[in-house]
């Protein structure tokens, strides 16, 4: 399942550091005990934490204690990384949004008080109702060293003046990319995603930018505004980019077009597999020495497994695809105790030439489990969706959203029938207010086609309001 | 010129963390040695580090050295405070641009390795020239003391949760803020400018925030939406609100009605005498036992003079007004010496009930020297509006900008001539594209009447395009 890829891509343009000179510049590892321990070692550590985080989570959080006693689930029977994938019930993202209902706002499972929180970010949100995450001061210090030490595993390196273009807002996204480059003692240019691209193509340009963070839609954005500006960023001093909030960046047409646009840079995925709820997120991620290998997976800091589909605790084996299921071995606020994560992979144990001992999906991830879209790097829910045309006067009974991939990316719109009472020349009113209460509640523009009533099949089952045109494969 | 207000005000809300409480539970000083040093001895510090500041200038930032010897001035004749401020020309904002203008991106001022910069940000801007600063590791590190000494004069304190509503772009502002939260051990909820106004007051009151960082009129805005959404803010847990971005938080008029509708909270300013330049900002705040008293200055990290409006080497008397110029003490990257900021303000030198030794400007600064615009926290320039109208098809000759203050804060809108060539119909299009392409410019959204070709007299004077309708005193 290892891929032939050769040696790191980076282009010699001048100004550029290549992959090479960021290998040679300093030493290879950011924590050399961990990331070269020997897999079995490994084990051992991470089956200490896990009892640890068992037992903490049974003593300490309501959450946990009460899915534990409802699924007959006890701590002390886990004696064995085989008995945890075996015996430990899975919590969803339901479960969470429902405890949170229950326990506003940051649920059962917080584990420490809210002045011991260094940290609030939130997810989109449906209805109102996002996610809350709280990190504490101790969390946020360590995940700053995780993260950190993904990011020299994709390249970075002190030094590097890195543009961050991820939006900063309280999702959680941008916020720790930042804490680990000043961690690693790189240079940050956070722009954030309101800076107009235009002025982004300048800034990369006139500032002679190592390295950017990105979705890879705005990444290849970027590069197709830049040639028509006619300041293409082949020639830029850009030699390094990580992706991340979509799934991108473990696409190999994605990975190769971006790679094209922007003259030969290196492409690490940094988002495989992971989630806000999963934070620190760069425990997954690609490293420089094989950037198309896939993501590693930081075992000791969140614990990835490979499951069933059907069943999270029937365990598959290494190279089969399956669910993936995540802990945090560490966290001691909100910390996910097999978190069923949605997403479909497969594991790959082979060495890597980068020396890290970490395994790896080798694919990323390469499909939703859920229903959850994902749509220029947010997470849309249809049900997001359906509540605000609900809530739109003048709205019909019926709508569509209609998936599609007309690249490599999944992209929506949403056909909303027009009230039989609202006369058609109001169509364009109840367009305007159908996309800006669709863009609240799911924080992306999402375009709107108001069709005549009566011209969609009334629909009993939500899930066949979703129309999924996207290539299958 | 001190002020006459008694203890602090914040009112006893349930939940809500009280300024006599916030007082009690902690160490009063964040570094009780500078904090409280006799005046005279600091004095004594301060000679030292202008000295040391304006060698190492001289010697290694060529922008200094051409700009000293331009003026005929040596550092070495610098042997007091009073010579600081007899001999050392000023720096002006247009020195900056025009430096960086001739030596892109960072000017001949940056005194550091692009390699060495930790954070990188910029102004606004003007035509797509942006004022680039750049901030070293070791500046950012000492930095961030100074925020969050800043933070704890203005009553932030360990387990507060602060939501941060400054935008988190390339504009510097909320970012310190962030960092110094973060160093003092208080909860960050950094939600920025782009979660709508509505979730932004579910959040504080379903989070019970105890602190909020915003400008004053976005404060003001919140407090109205919260009334007209029947969750008014007067009963919140909110106690303490550090404003910044623009002048409003030293007006007595802005603060009476900020207290008022958030039902008695303290408001601290941290703006007045303030720039992007100047970093780090919160070295001008005001005290949690006096908020009404104006803003301290610390004036052994930024060293605050107050001179002649006609003669930056002419010092003024405390308790006078005059213009503000300001000195970085410790920076090593873009270090500002006698920086012109183009404020009024005036000195007071009285003991303050915090028992903080550190002057005051007690009315904050109350005028701008220069023509620069505060809009809702943007810099805006005349000039930026005037290009970003000259680019636009079918602008006529003939605009202006008017500049009011409906309440306590600046607005403006924009009146532009259509050609005389295009068709009346044609209006809200133009209208449309001129709103795009200042807000593109400034920042900032600003209204535009598009009038009748010839209904504006030709001016020869730019100057006069600025219809300054704010009332006087």
């Amino acid at each position: 399942m290892t891929t032939t890829s050769a040696a790191p891509t980076t282009t010699d343009v001048p100004g550029r550091r290549t992959a090479a000179q960021r290998l040679a510049e300093h030493k290879p590892f950011w924590d050399t005990e961990r990331e070269t321990m020997p897999p079995r070692q490994r084990e051992a550590v991470i089956l200490e934490r896990v009892q640890h985080q068992l037992r903490y989570a049974y003593a300490t959080l309501p959450f946990y204690r009460r899915h534990y006693d409802a699924h007959g689930f006890s701590p002390d029977s886990v004696r064995s990384l085989e008995d945890f994938t075996t015996k430990v019930p899975v919590v969803t993202k339901k479960d969470l949004i429902a405890d949170q209902a229950a326990h506003p706002p940051f649920g059962s499972y917080l584990g420490v008080t809210p002045r011991d929180i260094a940290r609030v970010h939130g997810s989109s949100g449906t209805m109102g109702n996002p996610t809350m995450y709280g990190v504490s001061h101790r969390d946020w210090a360590r995940c700053g060293q995780a993260m950190a030490m993904g990011l020299w595993c994709a390249g970075f390196r002190p030094g590097d003046l890195v543009q961050v273009t991820f939006p900063f807002t309280m999702f959680f996204g941008g916020w720790g990319n930042v804490q680990a480059l000043e961690l690693l003692g790189a240079g940050c240019f956070p722009t954030g995603s309101m800076v107009p691209t235009e002025r982004q193509i300048d800034f990369l340009h006139d500032l002679s930018v190592d390295a950017v963070i990105a979705t890879p839609s705005y990444l290849a954005h970027l590069g197709q505004r830049a040639e028509e500006l006619g300041r293409p960023v082949s020639g830029s001093t850009v030699g390094l980019a990580l992706v991340g909030g979509e799934p991108g960046g473990s696409i190999p047409a994605v990975r190769a077009r971006l790679r094209e646009q922007w003259g030969g840079l290196d492409v690490i995925d940094g988002a495989a597999g992971s989630t806000s709820e999963m934070y620190p997120f760069l425990t997954n991620i690609g490293c420089l020495q094989d950037p198309d290998g896939g993501v590693h997976l930081f075992q000791d800091e969140n614990y990835t497994e490979v499951v069933s589909r059907d069943d999270p605790n029937v365990p598959v084996p290494v190279g089969t695809a399956g669910a993936t299921v995540a802990t945090h071995l560490w966290r001691e606020s909100q910390p996910m105790i097999r978190f069923w994560m949605g997403d479909e992979g497969l594991l790959d144990d082979a060495p890597c030439r980068c020396g890290r001992t970490y395994p790896k999906l080798p694919r990323g991830v390469f499909g939703r489990i859920d229903d959850m879209l994902l749509i220029r790097g947010a997470n849309v829910y249809p049900s997001a969706v359906e509540a605000a045309v609900r809530a739109t006067p003048g709205a019909g009974a019926e709508f569509r959203i209609v998936v599609d991939r007309p690249h490599d990316l999944d992209e929506i719109c949403v056909l909303v029938e027009r009230d039989a009472d609202l006369p058609e020349a109001e169509a364009p009113r109840l367009q305007a207010d159908l996309e800006e209460r669709i863009r609240r509640a799911v924080n992306v523009r999402v375009p709107v086609e108001v069709v005549p009533p009566g011209s969609q099949e009334a629909q009993t089952f939500k899930a066949r309001r979703v129309v999924d045109n996207r290539p299958r494969g």
